[in-house]
């Protein structure tokens, strides 16, 4: 069946599966001190325009944000994040498993706002038995977020202006970091971006990769002896190759964006056949999400046909679901929509 | 350089990037809620000799003991392992940082002794304040050991006994499984391990696949709701398929018994280099890692041309280091380690 | 100075100090062996109206939620908190650092109602992707609310029920329980209150002891060697005399029940005053936590003369701040407010 | 029956309970912030000889050894310990709990020898492998030892360098540390020994109090907001003063001392009486805890007349077994114990 059911479900870019053959026979060292480890690193350096960022992979997106998170919190410390973000919500406790809570800021349109964070720091020091409390020390955003929006450069200047203020590092969650760069609303680069964060990943998984993270520490900031809190955490893979190869693979001739640029051209042309067929959007997402509106017995025939996502139940009639594109949606995927919504 | 410093040092076996090639295209359901990963299921269910073995796939070899460990023991538990076990010192706390403690038994060329065990459990039961200590609440052994030893059938139905007696679960990490059950020591097959351990893992990553251990919970014992406290790691891929293909590949047409044939009849060879130089061995492994003795100015010369392992410090002049064969040593290595030892 | 600040700036009831000097040189066994925290136990069971109930002394409030909660919720869960719960704000992440999630309902006075209890577990249940994230697993109320409300018993009854359907225990934290039963509004009897709970606190702190907290099971269901799970959190007091010893003292001749009396006695007293010097209540508490609505300037004066506690900023010229009574208030206390008050 | 069980069977030395009574209706705030807690932290602080120290109180020995590691540890950290020390054992997994691993050194009477824990680092940083090992975080010891036994000022002098040398904080568990520094054999004062840790702790209620451990930080090195940290692990007191009073009172007039010193004398009689019966030292205890063997019906029989504690089982006729004396020891319990001997 034809599946827009989430950016995870075909397997890798071509280019990613021929460097893994390309190299299978290559003997290296484990744990990431490999080759196509290094040299992946320096490329998203550069892709980064930090000389000197460090960067570490690792597998997963939940893995990545509880790593990062637990391994930078202070022991006293929570993070913050908007109360739709995905270490509030979809990640199974991942962070509370680590020990530390996370301190949620109201959304809207899965974005938190400036004066909404600048609000809860105020407030939080303000309070007299805030030693009773956890302390904010660390600000998560995704970008985008999990609405499939994004936030403005003028926003994440202000939010990354406040975090300094506060001395809070400000990471952001890039598990999609390709489709939010790609989108014809973005307004800024990855050097940008990089720039207003302390610490950030670059998404594989999701963007062409069979796994694979990449963090990117832009300050120096990289917790010490990394390594070993990632062991401590089962998230070292013994075969480190396998990411290095990938990121090296996806760092190549642009190929992370030139995949993220179809997925979006892609995503666009869903919103012209949901346009067509009067189904209203939930919301307006330039990325490569879409959440529409459907009539619950017209997503039931749907359903029949086309693989897509349960999002939210809006009413008792209605339903909100996601399609979501990806390097592999084709043309045929779409004529193949636009046949099942008649 | 040729190497024989691990059997994680290639890539993986021509069957599994095939495998992942073929299946690329085909659009899955993630999680692990794939075509693939219930085919493997089915395949390792049936070499098990088990109908109602549970599997779930994980990434790595630390992540898979800390999952185990940390959703089958109670609170007040911890787990009994040999003190040389793997979750006792190489895993960086993988274990503690769960939050339970790892109670260590002596060992005996990597091996805890069925007798130890029991002392140790007749010991605290006696020990009118043992409501102040961590209860045993698990038995952890590896097979192959750490020292590429392995447990007789006779020793392992031993511990099993012990653990009914004591009700405790009896875990085998088998991140080596295939090299323990192809060693021409051993005396049982997987079935017959299968029968006497509660839970027990198959490692891939060390046996020829690209990442990916099987988890095989024996008695309908898999913990409630696990693919959330697996999530709740970060131990979920998104593209689950990563592992279902790999595993369906190992465990079609006896792919991981022969890939682990290989490994042992290099490892063989090895023995019979090391012999023929007089470079005595630390211990006599019948699997696929081979621990010598070498004198340090012995070593230091052999490591420009030949990669291996760094074991331990024997005394001041000599260095316990391994050697290991795995489904990508050839012929063309031998014949290089042997022109290396001149 | 004067002090409402709240109900555990005195002492302890003087027939606790007394019952400490009385047994003091009596030789007893270590770690709430001791004939009084028998003796206590006993009476605690007859007061809640249960043979069978399992009692357990802890020392303090965010330590008795941390040890209940931990110890009864599985891996994967969460527990469901009112947004002004304590467990959700003021213990400074200490459910997270256990590993679990703390869930949160809307909050209306400081209660949760049961109908957002029951669409929050509803629309969890609903949502196809819920093994991505935290299950309820247990229902947590305080009895009197953090803001000194008390829910009723049909309220009670209605939550207990949904608890059941869904077989979530029902945890009620009575930190300040006796001043909830001895309120004027309180519509239930302890053992009624106890048979609508899973497990929930006796607290002694805040009413009358030097500390100490009561954990009363009511079903068979306190956690298998749970004495161990309370050492291994550092929460095992080597002379459980000390807690024994004082809550016998506090269910001898019906003491925790005329402390609170009293205490609710003199809060109705500072309702009056504060009525009669037209200062608004922010909420209409029954029990002995009182919630006013101070100018700022009207505060600082006072603040001068009468200890109370900061509660929030309402806005930019007014604070709600908090007057609470306790065992050791008197008259005297009531005629210095009312004098500093002018 | 008359109990030389442990140091704990008895309340608190009237002179705390005095305290206790006479301040019991003053006013105070909480969580420690009271005019006792202060001016007994400058009482300790005194008694160091250290202005600059920073002292905080907890309730209970276990809870104090968590608080402390877990704050100080990094991520990657665990914590040095002799196999026998009561972090090792006997807390039920509290650091483990904490998520940090406690790495043994081999123990002579209960102590680390110097050697061995050099041997230990040394080791640790010439294993080429050990990021995948738990780093040594800290130095554990505790004076008396676990077997009453006493490190010299030379062996801590040495114990101290080489924690310098490392970097590696070092803390002192006191829980009993009154009757370390009042035995004979003690040849260090408490300035010195101060000056020879980064942290270690008082212990009150092994010396005479109801509960609490004073915990000093001899370098400015308190972790950064520790309140909040011990708030997060449930340890912290709302009745702070409950701590404070009990430590102004021990401090003052050298009672801690005198309290010690008496015990002591006791122990030494206790020696006398078991060199008369030729009752077996396990092993030479210059504190107040003493290890004797006994045949095992005398055992049985002795156990009618006088309270004791299982040590552990020596052989299959003998046990050892521990005597203990405290503040509350009288002349009378010594006759007791003649006349049960017999």
């Amino acid at each position: 069946m034809v599946s827009f059911e989430s950016d995870y479900t075909t397997g890798a870019h071509p280019a990613i599966l021929r460097a893994l053959e390309q190299t299978n026979l290559e003997s290296m060292p484990g744990y990431g001190k490999d080759l196509y480890c290094r040299r992946a690193k320096e490329k998203i350096r550069k892709a980064v325009g930090m000389e000197d960022a460090e960067v570490f992979f690792l597998a997963g997106g939940t893995q990545t944000n509880a790593v990062v998170i637990s391994t930078m919190l202070a022991d006293y410390e929570g993070v913050l994040a908007a109360e739709t973000g995905h270490v509030s919500t979809h990640e199974a406790g991942a962070i509370e498993y680590t020990g530390h809570e996370v301190l949620t800021i109201p959304q809207k349109d899965g974005k938190m706002e400036p004066e909404d964070l600048r609000r809860y720091l105020q407030s939080f020091f303000a309070d007299e038995n805030h030693a009773q409390m956890t302390f904010p020390g660390m600000v998560y955003l995704s970008y985008p977020t999990e609405y499939g929006t994004l936030y403005t450069k003028q926003e994440l200047t202000e939010i990354s202006h406040i975090c300094r203020e506060y001395d809070l590092p400000l990471f952001l969650d890039g598990a999609r970091l390709g489709y939010g760069l790609m989108s014809r609303s973005a307004d800024l680069t990855l050097p940008e971006l990089a720039a207003l964060c302390d610490v950030f990943s670059i998404g594989g998984t999701k963007v062409g990769a069979l796994c694979g993270e990449a963090v990117v520490f832009t300050r120096g900031n990289m917790p010490k002896n990394f390594m070993t809190s990632v062991k401590k955490r089962g998230a070292l893979l013994a075969k480190g190759r396998l990411l290095g190869i990938q990121f090296d693979a996806l760092f190549t001739d642009d190929l992370y964006f030139s995949i993220s640029a179809h997925a979006i051209e892609m995503a666009e042309r869903l919103k012209e056949i949901f346009a067509s067929r009067k189904i209203p959007m939930y919301l307006d997402s330039p990325t490569n999400q879409q959440f529409v509106i459907l009539e619950n017995r017209q997503m039931e025939a749907l359903r029949d046909k086309i693989a897509f996502s349960f999002w939210e139940a809006l009413d008792q009639d209605h339903t909100v679901v996601r399609f979501a594109s990806s390097w592999s949606t084709t043309e045929a995927d779409l004529a193949a929509l636009r046949e099942a919504l008649g």
